[in-house]
């Protein structure tokens, strides 16, 4: 074995959007001045290929998200970014994905959790909502992209959301939950306690998408609902006349699942980690 | 009886956003004009109310879709407008209707989708997706309004979609159906066809929810899915690499579900008629 002993490599896939070059350059510097060459970020080429608005077609990303998760090699994949495609390719990869792969970490968020979910409900015991090489745009220094590098290399518990207090938990994009709801990737939400967030979504948008999610039988079977942040609303004409929390406590008591108040993700940099169990 | 047989009462109520009183009254004109004393359009004062995003808070606009559904001095319900808020209303309401809103006929679509789902899933018979008088805003002379007045008064056939051919059909706007799909509004889908537009969505979006909707068990047991139009479609950024319709092939021949052409259905003048059957 020799070296490769001491290094930890880090495969990289963009299941939806396509990563800039300059980003990955990025995050690798900032993963050789944090871990030396204890850490190796091996971005997949499939990160930069375009395709319409994915890296790549879906036939090039499933292959690379197949080789990434296979490859005896690497220890863990990380979701270079999210974007949207990730539910194009999730039902042709998991059940293509091994024993190695199974053997690894997935940690990514956004679209990504589309994934997160499918990987999950196929048994990987592995599987994180958490920041990703793309949070680099936030110019935050690394912090975000650096705390999911911190729970990869090292489970660092300082990366965790505080909340978690061994809870069986999940974390979701509220967009991505509501549209994997009722697909294939839709795993058993029984009993786990459900982290939500969202970006740039109207507020009228994100009670839709609350009445549609706290209205699926799957959902209300959940130990509880803790809401993250939502950024970026745009503003609605008229003020809405309610704000995000409002609107969680509404549809959580409407529907009779516990709201447990908010919780410390979202596409943000003091996004934290969230381990599904 | 006296003149009330020969009057064709129409209540309007309002379970999303707010109706201008301007509309209200150029909607009024336009019956006028139309029918003459044949017609009268009743606007439930609810139409009018504002409560942040929404036409009265939710037990207002609850309140005014039954009052007018069970008052026997009316002989149908339309929807005056969309916006959001029908599914804030719809699990409450449509239990306490009675016979006499289950003998007339209801229209509209948009948001108001949500209770035309609900109500076709509690059995209503003369339950339709067709213009509405917000409609009188596209500034084409009322066509589109007068479609919908044309088949709540005479069931003028020549306001219907043309290629129903009989067959049992439903439509609904894309980003409403994802959303009622697994809640208590959900109807059964099996052996219809189904005639789905969208309007003010980017194409990532369309595309996202037909992954979703065509993932949904019960949208696979469906006869088919038409297309209607889906417009003012925000620029994809880079360009998506598909438009609508391939958008729906895709997913269509992905899922198994019979794509069957295009639906003369959307947010415009052109929108015609389809009764749920």
């Amino acid at each position: 074995m020799g070296s490769s002993e001491k290094t930890f490599r880090i495969g990289l896939v963009a299941p939806g959007g396509r990563m800039a070059e300059s980003v990955a350059a990025q995050a690798k510097a900032v993963a050789r001045k944090t871990y030396g060459d204890k850490v190796e970020l091996k971005f997949h080429p499939q990160c930069f290929l375009s395709s319409g608005h994915f890296a790549g077609d879906d036939r090039q990303r499933t292959q690379a998200l197949v080789e990434i998760g296979n490859d005896r090699e690497i220890d863990a994949v990380w979701f270079a970014r999210g974007g949207y495609g990730a539910c194009r390719v999730a039902e042709e990869a998991i059940p293509q994905l091994g024993d190695a792969a199974r053997r690894k970490a997935w940690l990514g968020y956004s679209d990504a959790g589309f994934l997160l979910a499918g990987l999950f409900k196929a048994g990987f015991k592995h599987v994180a909502h958490g920041p990703m090489p793309v949070d680099l745009v936030r110019e935050d220094e690394g912090a975000a992209m650096k705390r999911g590098l911190a729970w990869l290399v090292d489970r660092d518990p300082r990366a965790l959301e505080e909340g978690l207090g061994g809870k069986p938990s999940l974390a979701f994009n509220l967009t991505i939950l509501s549209q994997l709801l009722g697909t294939p990737l839709e795993p058993d939400l029984s009993g786990r306690v459900l982290l939500l967030e969202d970006v740039g979504e109207y507020m009228y948008r994100i009670d839709r998408y609350f009445f549609h999610v706290t209205s699926n039988p799957n959902v209300r079977r959940c130990a509880g609902i803790r809401l993250g942040r939502c950024s970026a609303v745009p503003k609605n004409d008229p003020d809405f006349g309610m704000d995000e929390e409002e609107v969680a406590r509404f549809w959580c008591e409407r529907s009779g699942i516990p709201y447990l108040g908010r919780a410390d993700i979202g596409h943000d940099s003091d996004n934290k980690v969230v381990p599904f169990g």
